[in-house]
This record gives structure tokens, sequence and C-alpha cells, in this order.
């Protein structure tokens, strides 16, 4: 069975038999009927109809054998509560005409001792309202007919255990008897059968049931169970229109702000049985198949059998493709209903069907659920198929589900075979499996030794990026979506667990105990990115090929949208990655994990111990060929379009290392006073480092951190150019939220970029447009004055969004999922853009920013650039770009076509 | 001398001397005279005269001795600058005139080789542009008017001494000698007669040296020194206009944004001499006493000297009152021109004044500086002198100066004598003395003890609050205005020194070093939190007693303003001070500090350390009397009047020790291990506290916490109405930034005040105002959202600039003092609120929550609601009350009243 999709047959909606409908010469028309002989309705009257009434029509009118049933309309309803809760006085007479038209379709009879026809009574307002209203079913038996349906089925049991249903049913919705009372009498005959289950309970046991029933329906109600079947029909429809105004019914309107409805409409409908026969079964199919989208019915079937047979696992249904040699005519009009459909509805659907004595019946048809390759492929070859247009296939396929078409996961049945011994969140999409590294350094030795490890964190830090980068996937005890090991791994499109709390992790001992069961170095654990589950051992992975149909619709999707795209990538190989996926530019290049490998690590610290502004540009001067190399690199990936540079954002004490061992080594490498690097890290302490001393700040204060920076990019880009390397670098200047901020380090870039060309001797153009993130809520506040001297705006949301909401996203996980599940947020604001607050930020600063510079460009490079809504929410504003992490890229490209198709 | 006034004469602007001044008959008239016989201008005219054209003209009209003198409009600068930078033709003959009328007035004439007349030559633009434009001072001097000026003055030395200044000066001046050369000439006679100082030359030498001048001036311009005094003259007055286009002056005015003016003046004054005789003398005076306000003449004069002499330090002045014995008609004269001044400028004035040979001149008059006590009676008083009216004297205090005259202070005297060995930050004004304590527990155990003791840390945290409630003084060496220590000093108008960074702080060997000098807790240091020094030894101090004067003005102040003023009060003793100064409520009533004390920590931390729900509230039902003790005694100190009391807001470790010792003392007295105990605060830890789990984040996760307070209020409301005290609570809940979360906490107060009230059974009405601080940025983006379930905001402005500006409090030391002088940032807008940005949320919340509420309370709670601009901004937004420290209290009041008068 395909991914995602329903495993097996459904339980189908209780069927139902019934005949005529036909609406009198009173001033409003009543009824409605559906059927073969006659529909009245369609789909466009959910206000008369109800949404179920309105489908019920659309599917008879355009052909498809619907069990036959007539709509009371959403008129009747009201009526009736105008009236005194009492029904018109034409309508039982109009009911029992379209009863008789049942009847004729259905060649049963209401109430018949010998082939009755049972009929369900169903609710159905404009608005669905799921559990809200009443419902009967198996309406029509009496002793009499029971006994019919009993011979008819050639199955008694199943003729009295639907009777005993209607009693029940009947007893409770209608009259009001109370449940447990029901309850005490089957209890009993349980009892008396030694039956565990009401399953165990015989034919006769069931038979013995259904006089009990009626005994307690005779006691509570003074009076029989109706033995008239058009009695039984005419207070369940007045139950059903009860039902709206019940207290369980207005509430829910209240809550879901449900106003300017009539009332319900009431549908009664013939049922149709799968088990009455050899000649009878029950099944689902797809019109496609659902998981890799090829156009060939797909599906189950279950010969002689109701949905509950297949529910209860008993039975093991059979492909649909077998159905033809049970019964060709049937698998011939299923064949036919799929084009029906198809042409009808211009997409997949899931149907539901019985067969009843060798007729076929659709009971339920919607849009069938699928995978991500399945949708693709489905929409782009309707296009082909002349079904839907271009358009409609870009709006057809949900932009989540592309990361399916590329990231790598489980084959289904390995995965099945595996043991989860642990769930954390799918921080990262993907799937990966390995040995297990407890820190960073371990990491990094053994996966250069050729090992396949997963990293294992209680969490990561900037520290941790080299061991993050060798590992096959990454895996954390503490930390939310956001979090560093989430927001890293997804960058780079690697698999990450985050916050698998059930994790106990010993770094020193090198042990992971999960629930008292211990991991070593030596044991291979699996975790899939996509549901946050942690798998015992090795499970088989496969990475998808880019199908022809994903870049058919990526080629649509560029022709359809406005918004550009781009990446947050930081090393030739994410560039080249992104670029490869559709990117138009680097969004986002951060210039600090640069700093982390290796030697530069070491020049890195020097720097930050610096005592002078001397002493800090000798370390410099180390760093600078190291930038340079790394620019020249992302730029000849790139080349032809924009690389935005974030100038360097972290604290600096990010960088030194906080473990006294680590700390003395350093001293000993740097030869100083291990006491310095102490005193250093501990004056470099910063109480909220997040609102400390960072960003702009810091090229503030150490000017020379720019100069090094401005220097590596302009020199980087003479040496492509003179490659003949088309360089386009954007310089982004983070943290900026004062005017003269930005104004003096523009100065002071610009500065820079003449000084460098002085030096190289260069007399070509070397145009770098300067910018600013807009992250910190004062920037948004005066986006007019920052725009004098800014070329463009990149909004940095995330920070953006802890800063006006007040939550740091490293410590948000104390209290975020008490908020979720309390509902105060209806989503974490990390995930997708908060757009009543942050989003106004971001409004304002647009508007403003282009109040002082029309044509100044606007981009947003935080973790919701690749966030469908949040996307959309992007275009409709008016922003020029998006950037996200590569494996995003497609994502953002299709919701941009979406977003400007909409 | 009175404090924070200039303590001696000042160095005088020098002296003029100069003649007669009439337009011509040309088309405009080019030159206004001032002087006793004719005074043309007065102080509108600034666009034609310039600033100190008009204000000579002026203070010679309403009859003040100023040397005569006359001004050359800007009319005549902008022809000038039209004709090719030459004068007008008609000009010199007009200034010859008009040096005339100079002559007769003062009975010299210009030039002469006997009694000389000199002149100064001024510019003065309608924009003051201090330094910006040229002067020369002693023309008229030739060697032949030089001699004259010898013999007049009997003192050779003085009259060579001017002329080579003349020399230098328009040498430099005029024709743009390069002063070096001068310069190196003097160096020459210097050596030939073994003098260091200039002052060390003989008048010979000085005679020499004009020689030597003129032989330079020779070389350098081809060309005798000008030996006609109108040559000297034109030249002059050439140069000046020059000026105005030269390339400082172009500069300053493209810097200063100052556009529209013609040109400068010119002012040609006579100059005076103080040091021509003992009939001579020099001085200074104010029209009352700028210390006290006393309504007398105050100053110094100094005979036979000029202001070069008093600033050379060589000679005493004498006090003013002195005079009378020297010269009684110039003692007269002042007197009467004491009346002049006060009764033209209706306020105390300074004046700077000459005696030449018994004739008095006024040289400068302007407003005179003042201490907060002397401005409060001059206001005052001059108000019963019916010199000014109420709102004048309202508009003229200072309202920051009135701290003086509420908190001890050091007798300056006393203070001059100490020793300075260390400078911190201002944080909270006020003077303290006492020995050293070096934790909070030994600043208790020791002010227990009798002792007045300082608590010196390196910052405080709430854990300190007990010990800095005991101490006299606080002392840190990191941290700024608003830090911790700093924010609860003022509030209890504590004195606080903070940053002193000099400080090296041992509080385990009990020691602190400054600059190698070692002090222990038996050494006594005095602290002056008005200016941030920290001084050696006791030093006096004195309390003010709170004049007559203060509460009438208090009283006009409440009279005329519109804005409310509450305090920020925690105890019933300083809701009690803060009433006394004038509060109208309490506007914030923090709750946690209440449980830091003695039991109640144990009990908080048991609350902390609970594992469950009930576990929490059994620990809360300990905290429950003390805190309706607390509110009843708050209710009753403020009876008739409202309290906001703020729900419980900081993160709970901070409740927890962080120290293993005092963890391993606290499990011990907890009776659970103390790994538990480092457990939870490892667990409780955050990476960014600020933006944490704080605030209404733990009463949606505790709501516990909330209930018990809630209780704790409603208790001691009922328990004082049941003793006629009229109990006025608000419940303020903090941090709100999303409507779900104060709605959901609103209905829980609501549904505990009603628990409560069936509890006591109690009857009567129970008002409670329910509100929310508006702290973080999105509170005030939904602000219209969040009044839909607020009674009233309260803006906490101090989190709301952390949060929009993205800085942290605790660590901005690191950058900001780098921003302010780099001119990033104006000021700290820590302690005056950013209008731009942060006032723009301000503003924006309260028209969204108006929007929705017409009625909804707006205040201000942060530290901005005592800064002086900052309330001026709250009053012209329209917020109904602000609250700060009980000791700023009054400031608020006159604030608010001068905005109402604005």
């Amino acid at each position: 069975m395909p991914m995602r999709v329903t495993a097996s047959i459904r339980a189908p909606e209780p069927r139902t038999a019934s005949p005529s409908a036909r609406a009198g010469a009173t001033d409003m028309r009543m009824i409605y009927h559906f059927g073969r002989t006659e529909t009245a309705g369609n789909a466009s009257q959910r206000d008369l109809l109800g949404g179920k009434g309105a489908n019920l029509a659309e599917m008879s009118a355009i052909g498809l054998p619907v069990p036959p049933g007539f709509t009371i309309t959403t008129e009747v309803c009201a009526a009736f509560d105008k009236n005194d809760q009492r029904l018109p006085s034409a309508l039982m007479s109009h009911v029992r005409d379209s009863v008789a038209l049942v009847e004729t379709e259905t060649g049963k009879t209401f109430g018949s001792a010998t082939n009755p026809l049972l009929v369900s009574v169903r609710s159905g307002a404009a608005v669905s309202m799921p559990g809200m209203m009443d419902t009967v079913l198996n309406l029509g038996l009496t002793d009499e007919s029971c006994r019919g349906l009993a011979a008819a089925a050639n199955n008694p049991r199943f003729a009295y255990d639907a009777y005993r249903r209607l009693i029940n049913m009947f007893g409770t919705v209608v009259m009001g008897i109370d449940h447990e009372h029901f309850e005490a009498s089957f209890d009993r005959i349980k009892a008396n059968y030694g039956a565990a289950q009401d399953t165990d309970v015989p034919a006769d046991g069931m038979e013995q049931l259904c006089e009990a029933y009626q005994a307690v329906y005779r006691k509570h109600v003074r009076g029989r169970f109706p033995q008239d079947p058009y009695e039984q029909l005419e207070r369940a429809i007045e139950a059903v229109f009860r039902s709206w105004n019940g207290a369980r019914a207005v509430t829910y309107r209240r809550i879901n702000e449900i106003t300017g409805l009539r009332g319900t409409a009431v549908n009664v409908q013939a049922m149709v049985f799968g088990n009455l026969g050899d000649d009878c079964s029950t099944g689902v199919a797809f019109t496609r198949n659902p998981s890799t989208g090829e156009s060939k019915l797909y599906g189950e079937f279950l010969v002689n059998a109701q949905g509950e047979d297949v529910v209860a696992g008993i039975r093991t249904p059979k492909p649909i493709s077998q159905m033809r040699r049970w019964n060709q005519a049937c698998y011939n009009h299923l064949l036919e209903i799929k084009n029906t459909l198809e042409g009808h509805y211009r997409d997949m659907q899931d149907i539901e069907f019985t067969v009843e004595r060798g007729r076929l019946y659709v009971l339920q048809t919607r849009r069938g659920e699928r995978t991500g390759a399945a949708a693709v492929k489905i929409a782009v070859n309707m296009v082909s198929e002349a079904l839907i247009d271009r358009p409609e296939a870009l709006r057809r396929v949900p932009a989540e589900d592309l990361t399916q078409l590329l990231l790598p996961s489980f084959a289904e049945a390995d995965k099945k075979a595996a043991k989860v011994i642990a769930k954390g969140l799918p921080a990262s999409p993907g799937a990966a499996t390995g040995t297990l590294a407890f820190t960073a350094e371990e990491a990094v030795e053994r996966a250069q030794a050729g090992e396949q490890v997963l990293l294992v964190r209680k969490a990561t830090s900037p520290e941790d990026i080299d061991g993050m980068h060798h590992a096959a996937g990454i895996l954390t005890s503490t930390g939310g979506m956001t979090s560093h090991a989430a927001v890293v791994a997804r960058g780079w499109g690697k698999c990450c667990v985050a916050g698998a709390a059930a994790l106990d992790i010993d770094p020193k001992r090198r042990r992971l105990t999960i629930s008292g069961a211990t991991f070593t170095h030596r044991d291979v654990l699996s975790l899939d990115g996509s549901t946050g589950e942690v798998l015992l051992g090795e499970v088989k992975r496969s990475t998808p090929k880019v199908s022809e149909q994903f870049t058919t619709l990526m080629e649509w999707a560029d022709t359809s949208r406005r918004l550009g795209v781009r990446t947050n990538a930081d090393t030739p190989a994410d560039a080249k990655r992104a670029r490869k996926y559709g990117a138009e530019g680097i969004g986002l290049c951060r210039t600090e994990h640069m700093f982390f490998e290796g030697e530069r690590i070491d020049a890195m610290r020097q720097m930050i111990l610096a005592e002078s502004g001397d002493e800090r540009r000798r370390a410099l001067k180390k760093l600078l060929p190291y930038q340079r190399k790394d620019f020249i690199g992302i730029f000849t990936a790139m080349k032809g379009l924009p690389v935005t540079i974030r100038l360097f954002d972290p604290p600096l004490h990010e960088f030194l290392p906080h473990e006294p061992k680590a700390q003395r080594e350093l001293a000993g490498r740097m030869g100083v006073a291990p006491r310095r690097i102490k005193q250093r890290v501990a004056m470099l302490h910063e109480l909220n480092p997040m609102l400390g001393h960072r960003g702009c700040r810091l090229a503030v204060t150490y000017p020379e951190i720019l100069v090094m920076q401005v220097t590596a990019i302009v020199e980087a880009m003479i040496a492509c150019k003179k490659k003949r390397i088309d360089a386009q670098p954007e310089i982004m200047i983070p943290l900026v939220g004062i005017r003269r901020e930005l104004a003096m380090l523009r100065a002071l870039t610009e500065e820079t970029i003449e000084n460098v060309r002085t030096a190289k001797k260069y007399t070509g153009k070397l145009a770098i447009p300067i910018g600013t993130m807009i992250e910190v809520p004062r920037a948004a506040l005066v986006a007019d004055a920052i725009a004098e001297v800014a070329d463009f705006f990149s909004f940095g949301t995330n920070d953006l969004t802890q800063m006006t909401y007040g939550f740091s996203r490293d410590d948000i996980n104390s209290f975020l999922p008490a908020y979720l599940e309390q509902q105060v947020l209806d989503r974490d604001p990390f995930q997708t853009l908060d757009e009543t607050g942050v989003g106004e930020l971001v409004k304002t600063a647009c508007r403003l920013g282009r109040q002082t510079k029309a044509a100044l460009k606007l981009g947003i490079c935080g973790e919701h650039g690749g966030d469908p809504a949040s996307i959309r929410f992007f275009h409709q504003i008016g922003l020029d770009y998006v950037s996200c992490s590569p494996f995003r890229v497609p994502i953002a490209r299709l919701v941009a076509a979406q977003a400007a198709l909409a």
C-alpha cells in the first residue's frame, strides 16, 4: 500500500435503501430526490440541501450509481422551528411519494416482510458540523421486516443485529432513553452466552436482544417500538430537525462562529449491503495510483462483507485488479466510473463502493490523498490529458510534499519492521543510519575514517558545526524546530531529529540511555527526520530520482511566479545544490561558519583575545586568505547570480572554548596563560547574548573585522573577474536598528572597497550593493530613515520574531507546548510567520522603506522563507524574493507560483 | 561659592572700546550704533544684526553701561559676497562716522598717541557658530598709539603685550601668515631672557617681540604692518566677512543644517581695561544668590586686574559685598543694574563687568545658573514680586534639579577636602558613608548590629535584595545606569554608584582593590550618587529640609497638570514616602521582591522544586499569608488610592541558589538530595532569560501561582474593607503579547476573585480592574485585540526598549559607551525614551487600544516614568499617568505641569 494513504478498506458509511421523493404543490418545494430516475438538486445548492445533500445530488446527476434517496430542505427545518418544532402538515405525504420512488429504483419495499427497504436518516447543514446532530440507521425494520431481511440475507444474525441497533439508536436519539439501559440488557445476554465480545453473541442471542431492547423501550417510552416504518421515519426526521437547535449544535456554532444558516437538511437514503451473499462485496478504489500517480485503477475489495468486517481485520482484502475475475461487469463499471469521476472532478478520486447482488453502488467519492510524487505526476499528466490547465496543475500540488521527492527516505516495509525506540521533533526531513558519535570531534574523526555516524548531543552549538557537517544525521534531546541543530540541518538538507526528550545522553561515558536500554558508539540507530522517529538498527533507505514531471512542473512554476527565490548557503557545495534546485542567487551567505574549521578557529580566537586593535588586525590578516578563498568558491558556484553576504554576526564568546580542559589546550597552543582565556571568556559572557554584543554592534566596536571581511569579498570579486567569472556580491550588515549604525558602517565599507581597488590597481566596475537585515523591531519602525543608506533590506524574521514576541528560540520549549496545547498560539511562530504581529512590522518596513526609495530591493532570509504559508504572505505584501535552504527552493518556487495564481 | 556654579571670575570676553556708527544716505542702512548716545537696534533684529549685535543693542537700550560700538549688518555681508568680496564703497566713510561717535562717548581717540581708543572686531550671525569665524582684538594700536597706551596705563609691558597680540592676530587672521612664524620669534626671545613662560618675559622683551613680529609680518606680507588704524579696521572687517564663506564656517553650517542666513554681521566695540590702575577692577555678579536663591547681589571682584589675572589664580578675588568700601558709587550702580536687569529679563542674571578708571561697564549678561533650591526659591519669590506669573515660575525650574532638594548630599567644602579614589556612574543620587560589606548576608548582619555599611558587589542580583535594603549605599564594578543595582536603588532613593570599572572586588577574601590600594570590611568610604564619585573616608552629609517655596511650587504644578503621577513601590514604607511626595497611587507594585525575605524564600523554593501541581499548591499555601500581609500593609498606606499590582514576573531560577554550597545548604533544609536542586537549577537555566519563561508565561504553565496571588490580593482587600480602609487594587498581568494570554488569565483571575468572595462570604462590591503591561513589541502591534480584554494598559518601557532595540540592559555596557562616543546614539535609550522607535510603538498601542475601548486607562511604569523628556512625550501622546520611583514623584509632577503649559 502507498505511504500516507489509508492502508485498508475503511468502514463504509452505513448503507441505505429508500424510494421516491417529490415536492407537492405547496408554496415551497420541500423535497429533492436523487437517483437514477430523477435528480433535482446539484452541488451548488448547499444552502438549501446542505453539504451532504448537495453532494449526493451532484454524484447522482453525473451518473454515479448512488443508492437513491431524497433530501428534505433546510427551509423545512426553518419552518419546523417557526412552527413550534412541528413538521409542515404536507411533508409526510411528500415523503411517502419519495419513498415510493426509492422503492421503485431499488426494487425493495419499505417495511416489506420479504425484501425490505431500509433507509438512513442523516442531518446535513450547509457547513459541516461533524457529530453535532443526529443520525438514525436501519429505519424500516420491524419485527416483520426483520424476519424478511434475515431470509433475504440468509443471515438471521445480521438481520437481528441490524434491528437491535435500530431499536437502540431510535430509543436514544429519537426518544431520549439513556443508552446505559440498553447496555445493561446487552451485558446480561452476553453473560448468558458467556460472550466476551458483542460479536461472540450468536443469532438467537441477537434475537433475544431485540426483545430485551423492545422491553427497555416499552418501559421508558410507555409505548411499543413503532411497527409502522413511516412512523419511525417521521419521528427520525423530527429528531434530526430538533437536533439543529440542540445544546451541542448551538454551542458548536457559537464557538466556530457559524451564523446565517437556515437550519439542517435531512437526507433519507436507501441502505445497501455488501454481505448478502457471494454476489456482494465492498471496497475502496482510487482512480490513479496514490503512491506513484500512475493512471490505473487502484484499490481493494472484499467479497460478501461489510465495511466493519474489514476494520475487524479478520479477512484480508484483495487488490482491485482481481475484481475482473470475480465480476467483469462490475470491474468494467468501476473503470467507467473512473472516467466519469475524473471527467467531472478533474482530479484523482477515492471512492467507497458496495456491490449488492451484483449491482455496484458508489457510497462516497472524494479527492484522493496522494504522495508528493503522485501529486506531481497526476497534475502534470492531467495537463497532457487536457483535464486541467497549467495554473490548476500548479495549484494542485501541496508544496510541502515536494521534500519527499528530493530527500532520502526509508522503504515503508523496512521501516514498519523496525522498532521505534524514541520520538522527537521532525526537525529536518530525510532518513539516516549510523553508529553513534557523542562529540563533534569524534564525529569528524570517525566520519573521516569512513564510518557513517549519527551525532548525538543534548543540543548543538556553533562549536559543533564541523561534527554536524560530517555526521550522516543529527539527534538531540533538547531544542525545538528552530533550535541550532534543526536550523543548521535543514540548511544542509541533512536529516535531524531534535528534542527527543526520552534520551539520556552521557557524552563523557559515551552512552545514550533510552528507557533503560543503553547504546554506545558501536550501536547503530536510524533517524526518520520526516516523522521524528528514532529506530533501532539499520533501515534501508532510498534516494528518489528527480522525475520528468517534477522538472516540467517547476518550469511552469517559474513562468507563473513574480517572487524571486534565492537560497541560504554558506559553502560552494550548498550553493551548487541550490542552483540545481533553481535558486536565483544566494539571499543569505553566513560568514561565521567559515571560522570554525581547523586552523581558522585558532586565528579567530587570537583575534578575540587580542588586547589592541593592532594585535587584532594581525590575527585578522591570517583569516583574510581563508575568507577570500571561501568567497571565490561561492562566487564561482553562483556565477552570474547575486550572492548576499552577511557580515560577521554572532557574539564572540561562541568561538571560545567554555570547558576548562579545552581552555587549557588553547592556552597551550597560543602560548598564553590559561587564566587569560578564562578571564576573556568570563568577560565576554552575557546574560542575554541574543540581545547583546553582536551583529553590527561588533563592527562598530571592532571595525577591523568588517574591514577584513569586505577586503576578502572585494579581493575575491576581483580575482573572479580576472578569470571572467561574473561575481555579484551584495554586502549585508546585520542587526541594524539605528540609521547611523548603517550610515557609519556603509561609509567604512565603501572606503574599504575603494582601498582594495586602489591596492589591486583594478579599474573595472565594482558595483556592490550594500544593505541591511531588518531583524530588530526598531529597524522596521524607522525603515524610512534606514532606507536612505541601504540598497536593500532582507528581513531576518527569526530574530524579528524573537524580539517581537520576546521569545527566545532556545528557551521556548519550556512553555511553547503548553501554549499550543491551550491554543494560546495556533502554531509555532518560528515555523509560520505571525502575520498579525511580526508581519505588521514587515509590512511597515516595506512601506516606509519604499516611501524613501521606490526601487529598494526587499527580500527575506529567515527560516520563514521556506514555509508555504509565510511565502504566500511575502508574495502578497510585495517582497522581491524569498531565500531559503537549498532543499526548500523547489517548494518556494511552487508556492510563489501558487501565490501569484491565487 | 555655590555648588555647580563657576567657582571664580571667568576670563571676560576680551574688552572693547570704539566710537561712532551711523548709516549714511545709501539705500540700505549699513550700520547700527549702540551706546549711551544712540542705540538703533534691539533684541528682535537677530537676522539683521546677528545674535551678538542684537544683544549688545538690547543691553544698551535698557540702559546698561555697555562699552559703545556699532554693528555692520548682515546685508552688508551679503553685498560683500555679491560684489566679489569687496566692501560697499560707502561703508568706510560710515565707519569713520561711527568711530567718531565711539570716540565721543569714551573720550578716547582712535590711533591717539596719548589716550588711544582700541576696538575689537567680531563676527556674529543670527545663529551662533562658535569659533567658526574670525575675530581681531586691540585694533587701533600702532607704534605711536602703543607708546600712548603704555603711558596711559603706566604699564609698558601691558601695552606691548597688547600690540604684539594685535600684530600676531592681524597677521594670521587677516593676512593669512602661518602662526608658527610668529611662534618661532617668540621662542627666540624667551630663550634670550631665559623665560619659561610667556609671562616671564619683561616689558623690554615684549617691545623687542613687537619689532620681531613686525619683521615677520614684513617678510611674509611684503609690506609694513599698517600704521593707519582705519586701514587695520577695514582689513579686519573684510576678513570677518570673508570668514563667513571660509571652509570651516561652510562645513559647520552644512553639518548643523544651518540655512537661509544672509551672512554674518560685524561688531566693532570699544575695548575697556580693568588694569589701568587702582581705580580699575573686573568682576562677576549674580543678581541673586545662585546657591540659596536669596535676593541679594552675589559675586566677586578683583582690583586693577584683567580677567586673565583671575584665571591665572595668582590673586584671590573679594566678595562683592566688599565693593562698597572700594567704590560706593560703583556698588550702587551695580545694585541699580540688578533691578534694571531683573525688571527687564524677569530672571536672575549673571553679569561680567569691568571698572575702567571708576567707570563701570557691563560686558555681558546672561541667565544665571543656579542650584535646585535656588531655582525653586527664585521662581516662587519672583511670583510674589510680580515679576513673573505662576506658569512661568513652573517653567523656570529644571525638574531634574529637584532631587537636590530631597536627597542627602555632601557639604561642598568637606567633599572638596576628600580624595576621589574611583569614579563610576551616578546610578542613584544622594550621598552615603559606611564600612564595606562584600555579601548581602554580611550587609544585613552588620547593619542589624547598628553599623552603617556600603554593599560592594561586582553586580547585584535579586538574591541581594535584602542586603541592598539594609546597606546605606551600593557600589558595583559592573553594570550601567539601568543595571539591577541602579534600578532598585533609585526606586528606594538609596545612593548608588554603579559600574566603577577600576574596582577589583574579591568577595571571598573580603577585599576591594583600587589601583593598588586595598580596602577591607573595616575601611570607610563615601559615595556620591549624584556624580558617581567614590571618596576616601567619611564625608559630612546634610539632608535638606523641604522648603515652603517647594511646597508652593508643587501645589501650583498640581493645578496645572493633566497627567497623573503614581509611584513604583513594593513596600508600605516606600508607599508612604511616595504619598508624602504627592503620588496619586501606585502604578507598579512588584510582587517578586516580597519572596526573598527569611522564611518566604524557602517556601518559594519549595514551590519551584515541586514536581506536581499539588506539591506546588502546598508550598504556595505557605506563601499566601505573607502575601496577604504585604498587601494589607500597602493598601493601608495607600488607602483611597489605586494600587496596581503586577503579578509574578521573573524567571523562577532567580530564586534558586546557584553556588554549590548554597545548594547543599538548601537541600539540607528541604530534606532533598543536593543533586535534585542542582538538576532543577540546570533545567531552569536559560540562554536568554529576558526572552524566556517568565511573566504571564509562568501563569499559563503554573496557574497555581496566579491563583495564590489573586487570592492574597482579594483577601487583603476584604480584610481592609472590614476595617473601613478603602483598598483599591488593580491587577496587572505582565509580558502579554497575545490576546489569548490575557483572555485566559483574566478569566482565571475573575474566577479566583469570585471564589474568594464566596469563601469569605463577602457581599460588598469588589471592583478590581484587570489590565496588562505593554512591554513586548507584539503587544503594541495587536493592542486593539488585547484591549478587548484589558481595563488598562501600563507601558513597561524598560523591556519594550530592550526588545525594540534588541539591547539587553545587562549586557549593553560592552558597546553603549562606543555608541554614545561615536554618536550612533545621542543618549542611552534606557534613560530617555526613544521617541522615534519605541515611542512609535507606544503611540500605536495607545491608538489601537483606545480604538477598541475609548475609556481604556493608559499609564507607564518603566524607568522612563521619572525622566523629564520622556514624561513630556507621555503627556503629548495622551497617557493618563506616569509612575516613577518615590523620589522622582515631585519631578514628574513638575514636568507634567510644564508639559501642560508648553
